[in-house]
């Protein structure tokens, strides 16, 4: 079985690719884009992890073709935030998460720009750069909420700008620096406190999942429901299970079509 | 006459008073805080810039007396963000600028995080750790949004949300960073194309602005108008005079009061 070590050592290899000249596409709009760094990265990481744990299955970003039927998955965004990438912006992460049948079993996430590596293992905690982290205590007043309006779903846009207006108003303030799995690892170590966005894909949170909740967080879907690995879902997410609660509460009254 | 090399070294000098252990206070609630870095830094500044231009004057965040009679007037916030420095979020800057009866003269910006010190002299450009940088050709639909909900105004946001969506259906993306000074150096050098604030102080965005027009950008007041260095005022700015005139257009709608 590949060490958790090693991810990290794959990872940080990776991110030399980052470093280089790279060409923009876009996949669609302006919103979604695709840079050379992305292909060069995901190549990297799906043959180097492909040697390490022969006979893994993998569900990339930048790839049609998904290979799940396999004991181990790995869920690889090579670039989380290629938008910030592409404009010199530091939130950017390189995220690897690996699951078993049980969930979602070692992840890495590694902000390249701030040299910032997060990682964890199922049962045995998260950590930065090899310090143990865990979420902040705050109380919802004083809660940061990190945040976005649906970039690729601007029909939802109003139903989103009215709840996260309705929880601004219970706490402290917003962010949006414009990438998920940062600021999901943000939230595992105590700088922001609470966490929505309308509609996700698996692999903008699959890795980072496991770090928020190895560091005592809670993330839930829309439903409130555990998030599913492979699956595209609204996200929620808090320090605490009663901020979780009463974030839900807060985006249900605004998004009914969620609250089954 | 202070040079640009000498502001830079002092600003430069005053971030080591950032990188020790501090208190934080509350200035009233939650959102409104203060730490010993702040106040660590900002005597620092006054003291040193007082040595370097004897008479000069001070509007500075952290004191309530301002001397502002004077030909020369320093307007500093010594960490702007500082929310996200006490959280240990890399977006918080030292704001140092200088007018003169004709208007600013001269700003540094420091980003010490991520080691950025952001400089421009009147007529001569603006640069990014000494090389020159320029704000982006974006259109409109590709640019990237920096804003906020006003966080001391809270009673105001939501005709900012409806404002912020407005744009948001018309641009790419939005980003929340939480630190005007950072924001408006980044749209300087193009990693963002757009800013609305409903309200700032002074210190938030004096130095920057000299940076933002210098590097070929557009800064207003929320009527279009220059800004004014020594008075708090809602603020536009963009890469371009286009962009600027559209955002002021979508902002007038939902800000009425505004719309002299």
């Amino acid at each position: 079985m590949i060490t958790i070590y090693k991810l990290q050592e794959i990872v940080s290899g990776a991110s030399a690719l980052m470093n280089v000249a790279f060409d923009v596409k876009s996949k669609g709009g302006y919103e979604n884009i695709v840079t050379s760094a992305d292909v060069n990265v995901q190549n990297f990481l799906r043959q180097r992890l492909s040697e390490e744990l022969p006979g893994s299955g993998f569900l990339c970003e930048e790839e049609d073709r998904h290979d799940l039927n396999h004991e181990y998955v790995w869920i690889i965004d090579p670039i989380d935030g290629t938008a910030n990438f592409a404009r010199g912006i530091d939130q950017c992460a390189i995220c690897v998460g690996l699951k078993d049948r049980a969930g979602m079993l070692m992840s890495g996430v590694y902000l390249p720009r701030t040299d910032e590596m997060f990682t964890a293992e199922r049962g045995k905690g998260a950590y930065r750069n090899g310090e143990p982290i865990h979420v902040s205590g705050r109380p919802f007043a004083n809660g940061i909420l990190c945040t976005a309006l649906p970039v690729y779903h601007k029909e939802h846009a109003p139903e989103c700008a009215a709840a996260i207006l309705d929880v601004f108003n219970q706490c402290n303030d917003l962010r949006r620096f414009g990438a998920a799995a940062p600021e999901l690892c943000y939230l595992a170590m105590g700088r922001v406190d609470l966490y929505f966005e309308y509609l996700l894909s698996p692999w903008d949170f699959a890795a980072a999942s496991l770090i928020l909740q190895e560091a005592g967080g809670i993330i839930t879907t829309l439903k409130g429901q555990p998030t599913d690995p492979l699956s595209p879902s609204g996200i929620l997410a808090a320090n605490t299970r009663k901020n979780l609660q009463r974030l839900l509460t807060i985006i249900h009254k605004h998004l009914p079509a969620y609250n089954d």
